[in-house]
């Protein structure tokens, strides 16, 4: 007991702070390195061309020899999605519960790397060891199966990370939340609580999924003579289920579309998370076989994304399916901050097409709001609190709830990635700091395009380039050829021909002056070409394209 | 009598229907035509680099002789932002009520339009006549002073058009919504109702303007150490009104910031519809001559644009303002859909800084809810209904509402841009189509961006450029220079200077072979050049960047 007492431990988020997405934080005591979570973010808008947002993994990389392996909460995007990337530097094996695991698995297949990674599945109730820390994983709920909570056993103490979470009383798979371990643990003493913010500022308690179901069931019933196709994010197995349930009382076969759902769907049936009886599953080319009352379509697009099987049926884009007058449609979810004009686009276009658009009481958050937070607290009573998974403004929000119910405004943490927070029993304090940052996946690219060269696209899509190119001779700088000018995303040719020439001319004499003048400096001649243009240009037609000059040599 | 009842009219919306913005409506009958509204939308987050959208008007144009004159329902940019552009072509007095007006003449001014278009002040109750048409103006609130609706007298029949309105029993500046003409006009047989469907969906009331200054009392009341900083629409001067009366009865000076709050304030306060006693107003400069909490700032930025001033102050990029710890700032304002993730980040950041941000029941919305659409059918009962104002979900929304309320189904009309709805009182339908679309503004120029400009923006944005340069012999053919390579937003070149490198060997060489088999067409060696590159990036990158070959030409 004196060594955990006389322990610190310290705790580095290296993502997942500062934006949505990117959940990755190390724990670090003696010679050991933990690693809970490995998520992606998606973009933000002024990322353009950028596939996916990945952690800077430095610290974990000059660290290597102490980091024994990553813990997984559940199987978001934002908790796994960086692994296969991260996992190239860093390759420590992985523990997860089983559907995460397989979750994983299938990501780590699709880049080839299944086979030289570690993997463990842990069950709930289960601890592993790793270096000094034991790992013990906990029964949650949360809009994925098999979600859990940890409880870290350091030699400073107990860390409590909720991951994300929601307290649900009446799940549709498995068992509720395992309050009762959490008010065990807390009981013996909590050094530091992560719990999740995301919903913090929502108050009252989140609806249990099954009131989904509810929901689900007045639909079937009040549109016997549709066709139903819902749509909702491909993870949430226990809300496809709903559905399938719903569709066996009804009497429909069910359809799938959408890769990602149709992968889900598998890995999730395999596992025996899924309950979809013999004869329920029909193949799409199969529908035309069927009245359409007899089908429900499960689909992805929920969030209108331009790509998905929704959006593509939506907009006449789909192959196999077609938006029929009298067709139901299904939003089982909520848009995510910044989808919300998508959705409504896909929605107006479902309704040109005849079809009827429900999105109202057909989803559940999977985070806790409020209420849950507290109770969370209550239970695990811990020294420090260290808000997690949010924006700044729900890490504050949940900062105020926690002083609300007792606990000390300078034990509470609000982190920034790379903040090193040293917990002791006797004091906690942030006492350093890593590098950490946001390493942009450009198609195999990681890391290749930075600020400048987004800095460039930000220009080239306000108002395209133009290419002025010319051929000076080798000795006597004489003008060959040009100069001539190409443009891209600037106007169409045809509609300004005459200005294109004078520009040309314009950028002829600024370069024969040049010339006269004995500049033989290409960098300043070049620098003549974009003032004078870039003049002209503005004055012209107030606008401001990338100018790209170019100048060749040809040796006479 | 007889005229009228023999009569037709045709109702034909030249935009506004397929978007939110861009609102514009001709009506036309014998040989005259009126516009209600002349608004510009705003671009799509895939129309890269457009400032603004505006109608296209050929079917004007090609009638002008016909055309009598703009008639404008209220100041907002999406009913009279299109004027100075519309106005170069269709060039007809434009009439509206008194702050309307003033708002208009102060865009004109800003294109040095003012002197070569007609204008005249129309008052509430006040008719004109334009060609066969005679138009009443009607009171209505929303959430701009001096909104009308309007009463079309055709030789069809009366044709009620709402304009954006709401109903507030107790606004803050002027009178309600004068409901008994409603009623009085509907009493003697409306034609058809013309009725905004923007909150159709929201069940209800909409709150009276006057619930908004109660929040700010409190607010104020509550925050009395506080420098307050409120950020809401330029354009809703009650709302501005209700801070300042807040400012003097709690002993603060008021500040403005942002230009289009400066330009609104001042117009509004020429013209009698703002009352700011004289000491009120501060200079922002002269903040410092002032205690934190004897200051109230009003600001532009409300839903998170980039460029406006709260925005700026919470980037700390602010030339006058810096957010301090303590400071309140409010967002009196809702995200407009599509903003959501710019008010958030904007949150987050003056959370940083260490200011409380309030955002609940500080705003409510200029439009009417389901309640006071209905109120509107019941006191107009028209024999036909037009919804307009809304995206495609609203207007079917309100065909819905208007059917709940014993109007025939057929004579319900979800028009799309272009259609011409022929009414008659024996009957209405849809009897032809014109011209319609939306026409882009980038920078001076109107309309010369378009589809094929557009997308070679969205593949610059994506992917970057790679220019392609090589200079050829006149006769020989033989290579003189090049090939050489630059990249605009493709890669740091830095990075993968050994790719380029590779990528430069492959493209000579294939030029090389060209040449070898005396292929003369440039085409030809061109499309070579781009299909070799991009097979050889894709293998090496998963990347798609555009390819510009340029070949020079020197006659040696």
């Amino acid at each position: 007991m004196k060594k955990e007492k006389d322990g610190t431990v310290k705790v580095i988020p290296l993502g997942g702070l500062e934006q949505i997405g990117m959940n990755m934080t190390a724990f670090e005591s003696e010679d050991s390195i933990i690693v809970v979570d490995c998520g992606l973010a998606f973009p933000d808008d002024d990322m353009l061309g950028i596939d996916l947002v990945i952690p800077d993994v430095s610290y974990l990389k000059e660290n290597i020899s102490k980091v024994k392996g990553f813990v997984i909460t559940h199987g978001h995007e934002d908790h796994i999605g960086a692994l296969p990337y991260v996992l190239k530097d860093v390759n420590v094996p992985v523990y997860a519960t089983k559907l995460t695991t397989a979750i994983i698995e299938s990501k780590l297949k699709e880049h080839n790397m299944l086979h030289e990674t570690k993997r463990k599945v842990v069950k709930y109730g289960q601890s592993i060891n790793l270096g000094c820390f034991r790992i013990e994983f906990i029964r949650t709920n949360h809009s994925i199966a098999d979600a859990s909570a940890l409880a870290i056993y350091t030699p400073a103490g107990v860390i409590v990370h909720t991951g994300d979470f929601k307290v649900d009383y009446t799940p549709v798979f498995g068992d509720p939340i395992d309050l009762q371990r959490f008010g065990e643990i807390g009981k013996k003493g909590v050094l530091a609580l992560m719990c999740d913010s995301t919903n913090v500022l929502r108050p009252g308690f989140t609806m249990s999924e099954r009131t989904v179901g509810k929901t689900f069931d007045n639909i079937f019933n009040d549109n016997k003579q549709s066709r139903l196709i819902i749509a909702t994010f491909a993870s949430n197995v226990d809300r496809v289920q709903q559905i399938i349930n719903c569709a066996i009382k009804y009497g429909r076969k069910v359809c799938v579309e959408g890769r990602s759902m149709v992968n889900i769907i598998n890995v999730a049936s395999e596992l025996g998370y899924l309950d979809i009886p013999d004869g329920t599953l029909i193949e799409t080319e199969q529908m035309k076989n069927y009245a359409n009352e007899q089908i429900v379509l499960i689909t992805t697009g929920s969030q209108g994304e331009s790509m998905a099987a929704l959006s593509r049926m939506a907009a006449n884009l789909h192959r196999k399916v077609t938006i029929e007058p009298g067709d139901t449609v299904i939003f089982s979810s909520t848009p995510i901050p910044g989808n919300e004009k998508s959705v409504a686009r896909v929605i107006n276009e479902l309704g040109m097409k005849g079809a009827k658009v429900i999105f109202q009481d057909t989803h559940v958050s999977g985070h806790a709001c409020e209420e849950e937070i507290k109770l969370i607290y209550s239970l695990v009573k811990p020294k420090y609190a260290v808000p997690v998974h949010g924006e700044y403004r729900h890490l504050m929000a949940q900062k105020e709830l926690a002083e609300g119910l007792g606990i000390d405004k300078d034990d509470i943490f609000v982190l920034h990635s790379g903040d090193v927070l040293e917990m002791s029993q006797e004091k906690a304090e942030v006492v350093d700091k890593v590098q950490t940052g946001a390493v942009l996946v450009d198609g195999l690219g990681v890391g290749d395009v930075g600020n400048i060269v987004l800095r460039d696209r930000q220009n080239l899509a306000e108002n395209g380039i133009i290419v002025v190119v010319l051929t000076l001779e080798k000795y006597s700088n004489q003008l060959l050829a040009g100069p001539d000018i190409v443009s891209r995303g600037f106007v169409y040719v045809r509609e300004s021909e005459g200005l294109m020439e004078e520009a040309r001319a314009v950028i002829e004499q600024a370069v024969l002056d040049c010339l006269d003048r004995n500049v033989t400096d290409w960098g300043k001649i070049k620098g003549t070409i974009k003032d004078t243009l870039s003049d002209f240009l503005w004055k012209k037609m107030k606008r401001n394209p990338v100018i790209l000059p170019i100048i060749m040599e040809v040796d006479d």
